[in-house]
């Protein structure tokens, strides 16, 4: 399969001890013979790798990019891209070697019986984002070089292997997904731009640039602290299933499933939220619980803020004595996982806000605490700003939007509760308010003037709920399940669910959330 | 909707300061009327409280069962289920009650100007699963109740209310959800066992049983150990679309769905596993990354170890030398969830043998390691055992059975590791041997003579790849966006596959994976 050629010899197990000493280049063709038959054969200074079947193991350490300043005079070995390469007359290369986010310049230059020009000429014609195996000695750089991360120090390269090469043309090199506006203008060159949708039809690539290996440490790390948080707080992780029997909160939008023959059990359905498993864990005694998966939403709704498949991060409590248990218990959580990515994600935050530049997300610290308005107020702040009060029966995308913007003018904050929703724009389950029926125990949550969380206090009672259902339309017969399960008995309860690709979104000001999912899906994208 | 009657009073507020003296039932009579039109109005010693709509919120602390110990001498406030009651003669009734795993023993006894004769025969009548709110005295037991966990004291009951009744007779009670097979053989009483479609039919009360609280915790304890053990092995977490555009792996066992307009994208399945997105991830430089997350099966199998729709924990990483990288690290976090399980959650492990003995779970610490075999290995000890060698040209479920068996006996450990599997029963994308082309660098790890793991080197060269899906009749244009990740460069790499549920089942030998699961989904199961 990887046939040797004069100009790319084959060579294997460099690592083995005793048998990588330097060979000149007559040598090398000679032992580029023997490596296509002999996979033991060792040592040659570069070439293509053979396939990599796990040959042998020398134990050979490799380092990281990010500790070649504790390892200077050392030789090294390393895996890496080449994220460019440049060079320098016949007789010198520079190569821009990459790990993720970080970067260093290797060099390599002829010299007698360690570096022929023909490897030299070699290494130069090698396709960006190949991957190499690379034996350098690591030196200080004469002074700090600014184009890559690690600067201090540049490897001279001994040795040079190709482990895995690249077999089509690049869409776009990982410098051009790196490219920010600014770097666009100052080109004057507007073909330089990679629109999104070329990015997620080659997410490969896309994903490898340093904004996006920023992003996505950002969304694990979200997912931590909102699990360090909960759990430190009494939850428990549940996981329930996404196939369902019914198609249950709101029959218009959510997916079908082929399960098995009909005459079996009929068609399933892709849960549109934990919603009913969580309130059933709930029924069940779990007191808190919490899930982290994936919810389904078949709205054929191309925005920048909805997906057909995102993650949800869904709570669910009891309650004591009043809703606002839960409401302060996820402001905590928020406030836990805005302040965890700023203390201890700074760096990746700097890296994305490189490519998309922000006013820094705001938050009320301190006595005060986080701006809390009822629904009633946030219209009154509208209307106050201009728009007509018969338009805001619901706050909608574009007035959601304005509010986030007269809020962080008024208060100085990007992040908001609004309590109090009228009763008819929320879901049958939810309990209405005690004084006002036209009112409900819900609460949304925003950030930069849209909605990441949604929640309320839910109805335990089973008659009211069958009220609720007929009054919506629901047979509640459909809905048999979930209904036994407060026949059972269950405590008062609320939670929410929040959309982990919005809260990375919105924090980084992504502006489109296809960027905070790994493959997003939405109505027109089922690939890759 | 709750109606006040005379022998079940209304009551609000418990809680307001300066309005909970007790009254008389006279007084109690009188203030049921005001607390229906009132919801201000408090203080009644028992009776139903209204519709919990988050009415007031006095912040009186209410306290855990565990808890309790702690507060002799004082009168306290909880929240708890019945979990049974008992009353002695008309003047006193005990109460066993229950908080998830934890109960206690509370007493009322008729008492002038505090319990009338009236509020205890209300009390002997509450249902069983009842919610209730509690004031009391807590004392010391005058003797170790041993009916409950928490045995040293006892609460003097002064006042009771129901927070959640029970509207349905139950199919069964927690205490027959948690009988054990030495219980229903003293009892004699065959009819007294709970079959397990019965419990999954009512499974929000099967649920509150000790054993399930126990198993579902040790479920999230299992996650959260893995998490754990990766995140601080440099793995990031991922989140991968279960929506996908072709039916990969193996067209046959895949969930179709009706993904919008046909003519826009046409159908989509459900992804059978993470894989491709974990290679994809791989190819786009993550180094090493984890998910949690559902994974389906359309497979119709009935079988103890079988559902549609399971918890996968997947892992894929890059290699540098050799694939067994990848095995030890699995082995690695194997070890460290067992371990963690058996330090931090020895409680829960007991709980669950009352109900389910086993033979401890054993692996094998020290030097000597886990036990590795080679699949020729595994099948040599099977011959030596008796079984002919034709039938083990795949080691089928009976056979693994008493592989388990043969490895206990001869090695006294549960967990094992197979390796070398031969190349035609693993998937395309398995690197082959490199020495013998019928071998492949694929693992399984074994519980108990059952597979928990699936995992192995994957193929990263692209022409090797497509020439293997060629070879399994799979067309290299239906899986474009899954090999244009391999010629975009893409390092050489391996990982696996672990079913939770399998774990968990294997772990506590619950000898079907329904019992690990929430709300399990097998062919014939979709609700609740």
């Amino acid at each position: 399969m990887f046939e040797p050629t004069a100009e790319q010899p084959q060579a294997q197990d460099l690592n083995a001890p005793s048998k990588n000493e330097l060979k000149n280049a007559g040598q090398q063709e000679l032992a580029a013979q023997k490596a296509a038959t002999d996979v033991d054969y060792a040592a040659e200074s570069y070439g293509q790798l053979p396939l990599h079947q796990s040959q042998s193991r020398p134990g050979k350490p490799r380092v990281d990019i990010v500790s070649l300043p504790s390892h200077v005079g050392d030789t090294v070995l390393l895996r890496a891209r080449i994220h460019n390469s440049r060079a320098q007359g016949s007789k010198m290369v520079f190569l821009n070697l990459r790990q993720r986010t970080e970067s260093v310049q290797a060099l390599m230059i002829v010299s007698p019986e360690k570096v022929s020009k023909l490897m030299v000429k070699w290494a130069a014609g090698l396709a960006t984002e190949s991957i190499v195996l690379v034996e350098g000695i690591v030196k200080h750089s004469p002074e700090i070089i600014k184009s890559v991360t690690v600067g201090t120090v540049e490897i001279e390269v001994t040795k040079l292997f190709i482990i895995a090469g690249v077999e089509t043309v690049l869409p776009f090199t990982v410098e051009d997904a790196d490219r920010t506006e600014a770097d666009i203008e100052v080109s004057g060159n507007q073909f330089n731009r990679v629109h999104l949708d070329t990015r997620l039809n080659n997410r490969v690539i896309d994903l490898r640039s340093h904004t996006n290996q920023a992003i996505f440490k950002l969304q694990a790390a979200v997912g931590d602290l909102f699990r360090q948080f909960l759990n430190s707080n009494g939850f428990i992780e549940i996981h329930s299933p996404k196939l369902q029997g019914a198609a249950t909160e709101s029959g218009a939008s959510v997916f079908q499933v082929s399960y098995f023959k009909v005459d079996i059990v009929g068609n399933a359905f892709l849960a549109q939220s934990p919603q009913l498993a969580k309130q059933m864990a709930i029924a069940a005694d779990f007191e808190r619980v919490y899930e982290i998966g994936p919810v389904f939403r078949a709205e054929n709704a191309n925005t920048h803020r909805h997906l057909t498949e995102f993650m949800g991060l869904d709570l669910e409590m009891t309650i004591e004595e009043h809703y606002h248990e839960v409401m302060e218990l996820l402001d905590g959580l928020f406030l836990s996982i805005f302040r965890g990515l700023r203390k201890k994600y700074q760096k990746e935050i700097q890296a994305v806000s490189r490519q998309f530049p922000a006013e820094e997300f705001k938050w009320r610290e301190g006595p005060e605490g986080t701006l809390k308005l009822t629904f009633k107020e946030a219209v009154d702040l509208l209307v106050e700003d201009g728009v007509p009060r018969e338009e805001l029966d619901d706050i909608k995308t574009e007035n959601e939007k304005r509010l986030g913007r007269v809020v962080r003018a008024k208060y100085e904050t990007d992040y908001y509760i609004i309590d109090k929703f009228p009763m008819e724009l929320r879901p049958f389950y939810t309990m209405p308010d005690p004084t006002d029926p036209t009112l409900s125990n819900s609460y949304d949550f925003f950030m930069r003037g849209e909605e990441i969380l949604s929640g309320a206090q839910r109805i335990h009672e089973p008659k009211l709920l069958e009220r609720q259902m007929r009054g919506q339309g629901i047979d509640p017969e459909s809905m048999r399940g979930y209904l036994d399960g407060f026949r059972l008995g269950c405590s008062p309860h609320g939670g929410g669910g929040i959309g982990l690709e919005r809260v990375l979104m919105l924090f980084l000001k992504l502006n489109n959330i296809r960027r905070a999912s790994l493959f997003p899906r939405d109505p027109r994208r089922l690939e890759p």
